[in-house]
């Protein structure tokens, strides 16, 4: 009985998903303006495409890949048809995009959909692309066969910058990897991939001026230029620009393995070690000389406008320890290490236009001394995104949109760009808030979990920078994921299969069902509290293979359990079904330990999570005592209350770097216990 | 409470296979001798593997790939060391393999595993891949860290021909899905794939002397030379042979798309429909002009020693309908159509010869006219292997190996090629029989399903394949058949993964619990029962997106269910813990329908399994009343009996194509209900 008790609570989320404020169209991001239609447009094997007005080579990838992609959601497999005058969807561009992806290239579409056929417009390929890809959202069984609904649909992105960081430094992420990212970034519309190239850790991208870059600044992971212009290509065709970062002054220890003489300490260095002290020597003329050539030997390499140059986090250490750094700071008449960064980023831009780039850097890089040109990437927050805009410089923000940081996909999509200070800020300061950027740090993943750590969550910061400033509905907003979650999955994303083997791997077998119901409520402690300092340097080359690498960052049964728990306490705990299902969770939760203890002790990256297990044990039992307490409307005695809170402070520990997510409303549970309503 | 109850099963059934018969080690195919030691190797961050003796850059990239794969499964990303004396797994090969691989090669290997080292040494590499693959079965979690149990195996093939046949004409599958369908092949030492490379349906290889082959016989969908080229290097460096086949002179409908002046009959042909009647002409010279120009260039294409023609199911309907074919016969003093592909079959054989091939075909090709030199690949069964070997001929059995029957893995598992007929050979003739292959034909899958339909069934066909003849514990087949499966799940497979998508699609949601409870309990009809003539010709261009396409061929909770019954009956109907086990089940089933049936409606994929998932309902309702009246020890009306009887019998009844195969452990339920023991 008790394994029947154990899984359903997967089950019972599931339902509780499909139930809540189910809205018309699973669309994410929402358009900017839906009218349904009357009746259904059926996908069956006489569908067709069409295309009329503009198209070329790219253009025509994208349609064959949408028919890839619809036949693949609906099993049927569609051959092209030669001349479909008649065909299901015509497709419309007025003309061409431009040849190397613009910012701020429009990027409209309409979709209608009646009962007979279905029509994308668009001004260029951009727009049919986002339309195909709304399209796609739309198909769903029905009684009579697959079919979209009618609709009418309007539509273009608020920002005009819908980016996704990716750092490739301290984990190696693979090309096929990444592409299977840019496939699920065009699902949701996002149009740049930043790609962090460069950091301590790591240098990976091939220069062929100087090789000793990824020669010893790697581990022998990193991309060939061949790798980088296809990769490149493949992103284009899907609407996507490909911007490179290559972070210096600081976060550049790799590139000082190859080349010490750029580094502004004495060395030596290695990946493995050595913080975010080393950082270049802005005031010998020999580094500019290297950068002018590696700048310009990878801005014609990355056709993108814009060219990150990183900028954050310059400590200064080795600055402060250099006498003839110091001397240099004086000679020249600066105040500190900032000013001096400023000299350097000031030369550095001048190599960067030079290239025909525009430079773009972290919060750090903004100075009065550097020209309006320059766009600053905010991890700060609005306030320092609104003061760039009123001194003139155009900016991104990615404060609050850091996915390695574990929040919940909801704290994502409460933060937004025009928030706060930049709520202020003039319609002419407002337009040089550009959008933003989601950024995954590489500190904790591998090609195996990055999928699940980007998505789905990654969705909800894409629909925050592309619908209307007013879609905020947070019910809607996980409906909609929950939906987006699956249709991810047929473009190959690994975000929900991933954890299954990897619980399988610690397991050792395939039966992980009592696993699972623990790894279910669990998430990873949030922020930076995997890891501080006093533990030393983390190892980049550690297996990442413990619980806390495979769970999700966000748990859904938790979310359920508290939302459940809110229903059951706001109908003065009378609401029977709910308790009921409430009731269910709490016994699978109880008995669950002693199904998973044996199998916890037969694995070593199991065991650490033990007194999680006894936790949630511990949990469901002191719930179950609460609704009791309930159910006869008496109140309880203080000695048991006390006890029971402290069962619950217990379980809000950090076990394993985990937290346990049903604490919470299990203390609300029992508080409600010891003081039930009338 | 009904959720919870339906989704037990799949929980208790995975519970069941764990604690059935486990075996000492997972390892599938068994080796010839396993003498288990003392302690345990720990896999570590410091696992390190060098080679001595013999290494070229086919066998470096097996190693490489043996790491990659090892670190997939503990999730350790080892790095490559430099001259490792040290280290923990040595690898020693004597000499090199054939630059071709041929039949028949040493693929023995010993392994040796302590609590400080492993040692893999065989002849040549075919043999350390084996092992290498041994190796990898052996790695699971411990309390201390991954480890490999101590043991010595020492281990060669039992027959030196192991294959898979895999038709690509009925549905084309691209490169990437063969690729992993033969790293899956390398995982249970099969060593040939069989390449069906033309049927009526579809010609499948790039041929630039006939380019009208595909140009016109395919729907576009073919290998060019250079994937073909690619393909077989991929496959000689996991130790696998390529066998092409071109079926002539019939099952060649396909060819005559483009060149119909090969064929017996006045055409015109076309891919979709046209039966198995179109056959080659073999009484015009032109078409040995052809075929001498065809086999030169495919000759070249495919370096192995075997060249495999087909010959299989000449009806001769075309030939009895020419008269000028009937002159032919008539003036070669021909009794019959058998006499006169025979006829063919020798000119053939003279070409394949001058291309310093070996020629193979089906049962069919057997004809005293034919050298000895030839080989007969027998779909009849082992009498006609038997027969072959008697008069000289070598051969290979492919009756009872066929996947596409939907049999369960123990049905092919008692398949041996030396039972039967075979059994009375002498030793000699014993030796012409070379071993079998299992075969996959086309009809009825897709690149989506197609894993789940070949494994983990596949595996037990190479364990008879390669494994000592004494090997046929079924209960320790199924264990570690399970085991296997899990193993599979690391190379790529998605024979596990597919479903969950299918079904998903189905619903159009992720929410498939309920759809799960009753895919898990049916089975496709067996043998050919899916598609009767009656119906005219199968659409290959149909969507295979159905219940059929998306369930397991064998179902593992039927298996289990059934075992739990017939324990239960053996106990006296007294074991209490199946019963409790048993009861579970039932109630999940009687109360499914209630969940699944709102489902059901919505999606017309689903539609036809309603009546599935009533009867369903229905024998879970039988089986409880059934428990009942077993636990009151009382007799039961005859009425009753009829009644649940007549259940039984339209549960029995094949629905939607598919076998509700719960149903006969029923009846055995309720037959002993009513006639219970004392």
């Amino acid at each position: 009985m008790r394994t029947l008790l154990i899984v359903t609570v997967i089950v019972l989320i599931a339902t509780a998903a499909t139930a809540q404020s189910q809205p018309q169209f699973n669309l994410m991001p929402i358009p900017s303006t839906v009218q349904p239609g009357a009746g259904q447009l059926p996908i069956d094997q006489s569908f067709s495409v069409a295309m009329t007005g503009f198209h070329d080579a790219s253009l025509d990838s994208g349609v064959r890949r949408f028919q890839a992609q619809i036949s693949k959601q609906t099993g049927i497999p569609f051959r092209p048809k030669a001349g479909a005058t008649n065909a299901t969807l015509q497709i419309h561009p007025d003309h061409g995009s431009e040849a190397v992806q613009k910012l701020g290239e429009d990027e409209s579409y309409e979709l209608t959909v009646s009962d007979s056929g279905a029509k994308v417009t668009a001004p260029n390929p951009l727009g049919i692309l986002h339309g195909l890809e709304t399209f796609l959202q739309l198909v769903q069984p029905s009684a009579n066969g697959f079919v979209v609904p009618a609709v009418t649909i309007k539509d273009q992105p608020r920002f005009p910058w819908r980016g996704l960081m990716i750092d490739v430094s301290r984990h190696f992420i693979p090309i096929d990897v990444l592409k299977r990212n840019l496939d699920a970034m065009a699902a949701v519309k996002m149009n740049v991939l930043h790609w962090h190239l460069s950091d301590d850790q790591g240098f990976r991208v091939e220069s062929k001026k100087f090789p000793k870059l990824t020669g010893m600044g790697s581990d022998g992971m990193y991309y060939t230029q061949d790798e980088v212009r296809e990769f490149i290509a493949y992103a284009h065709n899907r609407g996507i620009r490909v911007m490179p970062e290559f972070d210096i002054p600081g976060h550049s220890r790799s590139w000082f393995l190859g080349y010490p003489e750029l580094s502004s300490g004495p060395g030596p260095y290695t990946l493995e070690g050595g913080g975010i002290d080393p950082i270049m020597n802005p005031t010998q003329e020999s580094t500019y000389k290297f950068l002018e050539k590696f700048i310009a030997e990878m801005a014609k390499l990355f056709p993108d406008a814009y060219f990150h140059i990183g900028g954050d986090e310059v400590n200064g250490k080795q600055w402060d320890a250099n006498p003839k750094i110091q001397a240099f700071i004086h000679a020249h008449n600066m105040k500190n290490n900032q000013d001096l960064q400023a000299y350097f980023n000031q030369r550095l831009q001048k190599i960067v236009a030079k290239n025909h780039k525009t430079m773009i850097g972290w919060d750090e890089i903004l100075h009065p001394d550097l020209p309006k040109t320059i766009t600053v990437q905010s991890w700060r927050g609005q306030k320092s995104l609104a003061e760039a805009a009123k001194q003139g410089y155009s900016g991104l923000l990615s404060f609050g949109y850091y996915l390695d940081l574990m929040w919940p996909a909801s704290r994502h999509y409460a933060v937004d760009p025009m928030s706060g200070e930049a709520a202020n800020l003039t319609p002419e300061e407002q337009k040089r808030i550009l959008g933003g950027e989601a950024c995954q740090w590489a500190e904790w993943v591998t090609p195996e979990n990055i999928d699940s750590h980007i998505w789905p969550r990654n969705a909800v910061i894409a629909e925050r920078l592309w619908s209307p400033q007013q879609v905020t509905d947070v019910d809607s907003m996980y409906a909609r994921l929950n939906a987006l979650s699956l249709h991810l999955e047929w473009l190959g994303l690994t975000h929900r299969s991933a954890r299954t083997l990897m619980l399988q791997r610690m397991a050792g077998t395939e039966d992980i069902s009592a696993l699972r119901v623990l790894a279910d409520v669990v998430e990873p402690v949030k922020d930076y509290n995997r890891w501080d300092d006093a533990k030393g340097p983390i190892d980049f080359h550690a297996p990442l293979n413990r619980m806390i690498d495979a769970v999700h960052p966000e748990s859904d049964v938790a979310r359920w359990f508290q939302s459940l728990v809110a229903k059951y306490a706001q109908s003065g705990y009378k609401d029977q079904a709910a308790e009921t299902q409430i009731r269910t969770s709490l016994t699978a939760w109880r008995d669950n330990d002693a199904k998973l203890s044996p199998l916890l002790g037969q694995s070593f990256l199991l065991q650490e999570v033990a007194p999680l297990s006894a936790n949630l044990s511990a949990l469901g039992g002191a719930g179950l005592q609460a609704l009791d307490y309930l159910d006869k409307s008496q109140s309880v005695p203080d000695s048991w209350r006390a006890q029971q809170l402290a069962v619950v402070e217990g379980a809000k520990k950090r076990q394993a770097d985990l937290l346990l997510m049903v604490a919470a409303p299990l203390q609300q549970l029992i508080e409600g216990g010891a003081n039930p309503k009338p």
